[in-house]
């Protein structure tokens, strides 16, 4: 997807539509280095759009706590191909300990996998801390897409194919639009 | 997503299983290194897994080329939220000149933005070649969910939900099941 895109959104509106979708797409792609590569996995967060922060949940067994250690850069992709929304975050995990949070952000799926509850020693936190983000809200209907192809090809354009814009993540400065 | 998964394929069905996808989501986020930054945007490829690789058409003047040449690595992401199916290819791009590649790719959508054709200057291919891949094949009915959450907490066992795998990867073994 080359599509050029640009923005009519104001800043606050490209930060408020960020931590929306962040919140209505949930499961994200949390990609980490593994040594020189990168890899990723789905990971289902909760936004703290007030900390700018997503906080995650996760086994302390598990490959990420050694891979944050040795790297804390990450980027979180959401996506959701249905509606053409895209979004990435660039910024850096901390593993943190604080049974307090855990205890907010328990849920029955944790109880399956945390038999002692939020104060398994085996449950850790990861806090990602977005710096910049960039997201794409192009549209989804084909009859749309088509029109714009043959107006931009008519008046010898590029087709304008929705929303795209970079921003410096921080807390919203509207509440989020529902 | 924490949950404990297996695969009851074998490695051949899993291979076949990460092409097919791939074909079927179409459009990834490809992370790659900005500096000591991730960063990700959504492409839209073509796979070619008999060459074990997926070919992306983009425009010189974008950063990709510039990022590629600094550090090859990256990771690509597809995602589909609706199945609940989500792979990770880690691997390396080349940034390759190849015409003939670019006229086969050709579609529409290129017209609208390289009005040279394929033989534009600004048309380059992102030959990514992944070496390791993930996938996570999970339930996306949420009956069948609650059932395995339902069973699993009677017999004191995490909850087995849908498939997991990581894969070397190379050519498909199997043609892909459609």
């Amino acid at each position: 997807m080359n599509e050029k895109m640009s923005s009519k959104r104001s800043e606050a509106e490209q930060l408020s539509f960020i931590w929306k979708n962040i919140e209505r797409i949930a499961t994200c792609m949390m990609t980490t280095c593994h040594g020189p590569q990168l890899r990723a996995r789905p990971m289902r967060g909760i936004a703290r759009p007030n900390e700018n922060a997503i906080v995650f949940l996760t086994a302390r067994s598990t490959d990420k706590p050694h891979e944050i250690a040795a790297n804390p850069n990450a980027c979180l992709c959401f996506g959701d191909v249905s509606s053409n929304t895209f979004i990435s975050l660039s910024g850096a995990i901390a593993v943190t300990e604080d049974t307090e949070r855990a205890r907010e952000l328990w849920g029955r799926a944790q109880d399956s996998y945390f038999p002692q509850g939020p104060a398994d020693p085996d449950a850790v936190l990861l806090t990602f801390t977005p710096k910049s983000g960039e997201y794409w809200d192009a549209p989804s209907n084909p009859v749309v897409i088509a029109i714009e192809f043959i107006r931009a090809s008519v008046v010898g354009e590029r087709p304008l194919l929705g929303d795209n814009a970079e921003v410096t993540m921080r807390t919203p400065l509207l509440p989020p639009d529902r």
